[in-house]
């Protein structure tokens, strides 16, 4: 089945009237529109307008309020926590970072702890707003566990991505944005479709053996954290998901480990719940806080210019600095349009007869 | 060859002598000497005493300096970047993170970039500082280049540790100290000592292959990013590498990538080096900054009492939490003393020798 190529400015027409049909006001509709389509911008297409019909089933289920009053519940000059009001992440995410930004204006950094939030779309959206302002950006969020630590049959963790986006002078700049995971469960969501086996190293099954099922997490397997063994620094990869999970979600007081809330509508909400929604957790430096702006960019310049131009292994073009590949993409997809596979089209056809609106 | 059993006291007594020595001040001496052995004691054994002839050598090379006039150069209320005037990394990194603690009291965090450093030791220790003040505490550090990047022939990274300590209420605290790599590269040198093969997905030949030869890196070969292959996630690791080098060398005016000073001091200094001396970046984040201390707590017992009682997969009697296996050789050394391979002893041997003292 061939894809179907839509043009960014249709997808955003699409999602943003979507948006406003939840009942989002013109401003958050139009942040969470850009917010959405810049994952499949830059190739991200598990995070993208594939989530769409997600959100809005979130929304159907009460679990996602379109008219959050977000706030800020505590705060010192360098950091807050904010409470989403369970807006939509989209929404929730890139305000805390605007605090987080402001606060770096004042005292030199700033660091926000979100509870009360859901799914905020890529990590690296929120982390490049503070590239404009000379600051270096960070963005982490916590998830639905489907991550077994080492050692563990259990699914204790989610994905748990970590972004940070550093700016340069004349170079691009670094841009990076990660699971902490082997491979995203988008990469397990592919192969299913395609009737293809996953790699050894990216999932266990229910008993903790390696597994090269792309099915495997409905069968009570788990997916593993970077590094996918003991002997090959999974441990590492466990406390990297660990570390998000406990300053997005322990940090601001939402819930966390294997009570994260689901991102599937139909899936129960856990019992027990420690916290309040899914957490967030988003810092800002000014990097003239450290050092002259243009000395700092003009050494990135350096760095990035050096580790573009390092000696590739035979077989490869290029050595590629974290974000060159999504800012190809991006430049791409702009141009040429956006490929959605069928069951995306569908999905999304569902949506324009819901609400009465044209794809 | 069996290993040479010394107690804790007896170690910090023979290094603290060899500091003084040096030249360092009482106050150096001993702060240094914690710093060393905190690595011994909890079982990171390429980190600790082992290191000690090196730091020697450096000095005799004139690259440390034993008396530095480490100073801020540069503020804000949460942030500061320190030059370690060539002082040992295990004096200079500690007085910096003591800095971000003072600043986290003002403002709710405090971040400071060090340049011209040496060696820090484990990175454990500087972020282990923040937890006696209810503080989340980070350090990382870069290092000279033994890492090829994702698709790289060329070496480019340290091994670029990342620490994070959390504190917690009842349950131990979470500690999470670990290279940016597969293995470190202490994990190479051992097996080369016993004449075995290393796995594959630790290290590359000088052509980009995976190899088993735990004397790689002596034929151009590199140690290779945590996740080992593309397929992996390696360009995970590699951001990561890349975000400590960036935070430790670019943010502080240190210098960086391929360029970081070597540790081995017959190992000639880089040439066109584009900042001072070696980087390392620390963090402190207060929790009361972001919701009370007692209620975090609380819900970090929940975290960890969770975490550490997931259900193991078979042949694993339980699961860890990042720290607990160093936190339990901690316990045991300081109680049965610190085993050390006849290396090591001969080194120090020489030390005692050189410096007429006993060990």
């Amino acid at each position: 089945m061939r894809d179907t190529i839509y043009s960014y400015h249709q997808l955003y027409a699409f999602a943003l009237s979507v948006f406003l049909k939840m009942g989002c006001s013109n401003e958050d509709a139009s942040l969470a529109t850009s917010v959405l389509l810049s994952a499949d911008l830059r190739g991200i297409d598990s995070h993208g307008i594939a989530r769409l019909v997600g959100y809005v089933r979130l929304w159907e289920a009460g679990r996602i309020n379109a008219t959050p009053n977000i706030k800020i519940v505590h705060e010192t000059p360098s950091t807050a926590v904010v409470d989403g009001d369970k807006g939509l992440g989209l929404v929730v995410a890139p305000k805390a970072m605007q605090i987080a930004i402001e606060k770096a204006k004042l005292v030199g950094t700033g660091w926000v702890s979100v509870k009360n939030s859901n799914h905020f779309g890529i990590a690296g959206y929120h982390a490049m707003m503070a590239l404009s302002q000379d600051m270096i950006g960070m963005a982490m969020t916590n998830a639905s566990a489907l991550v077994a630590p080492t050692f563990s049959a259990e699914k204790m963790l989610g994905t748990n991505p970590i972004a940070v986006a550093v700016p340069a002078g004349n170079e691009a700049p670094f841009v990076a944005d990660f699971a902490t995971t082997t491979a995203a469960n988008g990469k397990l969501e592919i192969a299913q479709r395609n009737n293809e086996s996953i790699p050894t190293g990216w999932a266990q099954d229910a008993e903790g053996n390696a597994s090269n099922d792309a099915a495997i997490l409905k069968k009570g397997g788990a997916l593993l954290p970077l590094g996918s063994e003991k002997e090959l620094g999974s441990h590492k990869g466990y406390a990297l998901g660990s570390i998000v999970d406990i300053f997005s979600g322990v940090l601001s007081g939402a819930s966390f480990g294997p009570w994260a809330p689901p991102f599937p509508a139909y899936v129960p909400m856990p019992d027990n719940m420690p916290g309040e929604g899914l957490g967030h957790f988003l810092g800002a430096m000014r990097i003239d806080a450290f050092r002259p702006a243009q000395d700092f960019k003009s050494n990135m310049d350096i760095w990035l210019n050096r580790f573009r131009n390092a000696k590739p292994i035979k077989g490869h073009d290029q050595v590629y600095v974290a974000g060159d590949i999504e800012r190809n993409m991006e430049g791409e997809r702009m141009k040429n349009g956006i490929p959605l596979v069928e069951e995306v089209v569908n999905d999304l056809s569902q949506l324009a007869n819901k609400f009465a609106l044209k794809l």
